[in-house]
């Protein structure tokens, strides 16, 4: 009798172009948008109401973009990350298209590259994940992360590292099918700044601040159905050296990506993540709060309704973000700094 | 290049007569309705099931009517009472139409009136706020709120303070359309008690406790959309006099409702709330009570099925409600009052 | 005027073969999966995903079996528990027709037994519940409750204590209509373990623990509509002697079987509950972690795609489950086992 528990992949058990397709499909509703908003209290007006979304030509408001991140994101975590020490970092995600309530999710992921550690304890697995509904693919994005050995010992027969591109380059960003900003109603969407009012360099604050309770974190990532111990067993965690339940990082991103909205507020899609770090662990009790940088604006082919804008929005914890606290000149984050996201989001353009 | 964040608007920013369309719009759907009943146990039988209000001929289930009030109300916080000092009151709020999952809302408010304060650093200002599905409303109500100056030297041309209702009349209540109570199902709904049964003076004491948790009134308030920063930053409030988050005082009016089900569990819709006052704050941690006293009945014209209670409800904390503490002849209430809400329900007739 | 709140029943309020419609009804939707889903994390493909049910005859997934008994559970409390001093038991509990978003529920309970206990003081009401959509029976069970006298001295007529199954037999288990496991797949539902992989007396240790807080089990118990005192009211509680809320007993069974799925991922419904004890109280704080033994394997009537398991699933508080910590020779537990429940699970066979 062989043990029926998932005791998760070792590194020794990856092979390069392997494939795995993951359970458990999900079929997303009304329901998870609800929680979604209790959760974050996001405003996007595109995601937010039916009427605002068909006005721009879909057939319905979209669930949030890291919403449906999320969910495809668990999927991996029992076959790529049950057994990793860190998750060191995310390139080239792409939002390929809008989720829906009714659409029925599932996650594949490709093994791109695989290389043993120096003190062949541990080893780094690059993951391509691509989530499904049916056939189409909706998002696709690249992580990292370094996974035990099973056995020190063990030989390891291949070794590659992929080349990842530093960002998406603007051309492969996806403008969602039907959209159209033509009829975009500012004042509904609560901002009038466009496209055109963002310059390269600007900050901004995000003022508002959101303290984490603990229901509230482990509620969002048991609805996400990502099963990593760390987020939900406080008599374990109690043991190890934080001695507190580790808050998932995608929750963090979350909460800035709503906090975001006031300075942000039109910014309706996020198109990409160029790449991102959790710096310092956020734990509950902490009051998140957000700035943003302007790294980078795009026009998109053919497209005079849209444009995309690059941004680094950086969460922090038990600091407002007046002062834009970042990183000094050696790369070293403060101690308040807790997310690092590089990425592209859309945005109408003044007609 | 401008700020990008909303300031808020100040006391010198409203106009008699503006009218300021508010963002976000917000598609309410079954998952909100699945949210609110988890966050007050709600089990007023008409929004608890499509099958009996459909037997009272509704078209389904409509939404408690409270979710569809705190969904109107908090998209008017970032225009309204984002530099407010202090929620003053409310009146002549009266719900038109129910609202359905499925229902794209969103909201508009008039200033109908402004005061300056005397100590020229803030104002009065009075705002009728309508909540609309497309271009139907589907209620309204005034609010008004001290909201502090920008510049304290600030000249102030218009000056007008509205003559408010003190209870909304009875012939001004609106029954649903279609609403028939003729097949009303008593023993489903969970009590015999009918209109006829109730008589003004009659106190009743709900008897249920509920303890609210940080995490509950956060999901909550941000379910609404509502983005006072009290509410959600325990960073900045723990550097305030009180040192805790606020809890939104609509939090407080639906677990009083939820809590009064146990003794009007026929009160099926609010039709009006004739006024309102938070007297003392509530925190996490606090139970909540509730008791009720009616105050006057009142037939509908062309109605021999529904007729209107007029109630005052009582939310108490850390107090059951058994000696119905209330305020004294001076007019104080003691510490253990937090809320003295006025309103009317629609309750069936005997047949 | 009499008291309109509602006072329960006393143990010479029941009659043999009395017939209780419960309030309140409540039409279930995807608000209420998503909600369960963040609540306690269940990955159980078939309730996870319209998809995968579709391809095995179902019109959608089914709400979570649990899901489904708490709700029609929930219902029963008002009329039946309310002035209860402990909930005894269960038995013949059976899953009769799959729940699905939209359908609309009520309650009836039959009173089979009643038993005066020898203190005069209280007595033991049995109950047979039954959830219905419209007419048609969803799941039915027996509980047992120890229920106050109103009045010591009153003499009770009618005594029966009802002859109760030990288990339900495996040819009165309903497997859903339509259903068909010859498509299932095993790679999206997580596990490869059929069926015929396991043995009578195989003990599974299902690994992963997750912490309870109080907000998390108000909510679940809100939802439920299910009203006891004891979950909700700290103020009171703190005088108990326990001090602290109790949890409902039915977010224990649902975080165990949720945990369950890490060596059970294939007991794709529940068809039957043989029995169940919580027998040491949970509080939140508490990290639950289980186990399950399997008692027995039945064939199922005319069927090759499917069959029955009898489990024993243990729940801890505080304790991982590597060693299976059970009842001693005695039937004495140890502090740190909080449920033991007896049930029969639906599995694919291997095709």
């Amino acid at each position: 009798m062989t043990t029926k528990t998932n005791p998760g992949n070792f590194f020794e058990d990856f092979r390069l172009e392997q494939e795995i397709r993951h359970a458990t499909p999900r079929t997303v509703s009304a329901g998870d948008a609800a929680l979604y908003t209790a959760l974050y209290g996001s405003r996007f007006a595109v995601q937010s109401a039916d009427s605002f979304a068909r006005q721009l030509g879909l057939p319905a408001a979209p669930l949030d973009d890291l919403l449906a991140f999320h969910i495809v994101f668990g999927k991996t975590v029992p076959d790529v990350s049950l057994n990793a020490v860190a998750n060191l970092g995310y390139a080239e995600c792409r939002w390929l298209r809008p989720v829906y309530p009714g659409d029925s999710l599932h996650s594949v992921s490709r093994v791109i590259g695989l290389k043993e550690n120096s003190n062949r304890k541990t080893g780094v697995v690059y993951v391509r994940s691509t989530g499904y509904r049916g056939s189409e693919a909706v998002l696709d994005y690249v992580r990292w992360v370094m996974v035990k050995k099973r056995d020190e010992s063990a030989a390891i027969r291949q070794e590659h590292v992929p080349q990842l591109a530093g960002r998406v380059a603007p051309e492969q960003l996806q403008v969602p099918a039907g959209l159209d900003f033509a009829h975009y109603d500012w004042g509904l969407a609560g901002s009038p700044h466009a496209w055109e009012d963002y310059a390269a360099g600007e900050k901004i604050d995000h003022v508002d601040g959101m303290t984490i309770e603990e229901a509230e974190h482990m509620l969002a990532t048991r609805l996400y159905q990502n099963t990593a111990k760390v987020h939900f067993d406080q008599f374990r965690q109690g043991r190890e050296k934080l001695g507190r339940r580790l808050i998932y990082g995608g929750h963090i991103i979350s909460l800035a990506r709503a906090l975001s909205f006031n300075g942000l507020a039109n910014a309706a899609f996020i198109a990409a993540i160029n790449g991102g770090r959790h710096v310092n662990p956020t734990l509950a009790g902490h009051t998140v709060y957000a700035w943003s940088e302007v790294l980078e604006k795009a026009e998109l082919p053919g497209r005079k309704d849209v444009g995309a804008l690059r941004l680094r929005t950086l969460a922090l914890k038990d600091q407002p973000a007046a002062g834009f606290p970042d990183k000094d000149a050696a790369g070293k984050y403060p101690d308040c700094v807790v997310l690092d996201l590089d990425y592209w989001v859309l945005m109408p353009r003044q007609s």
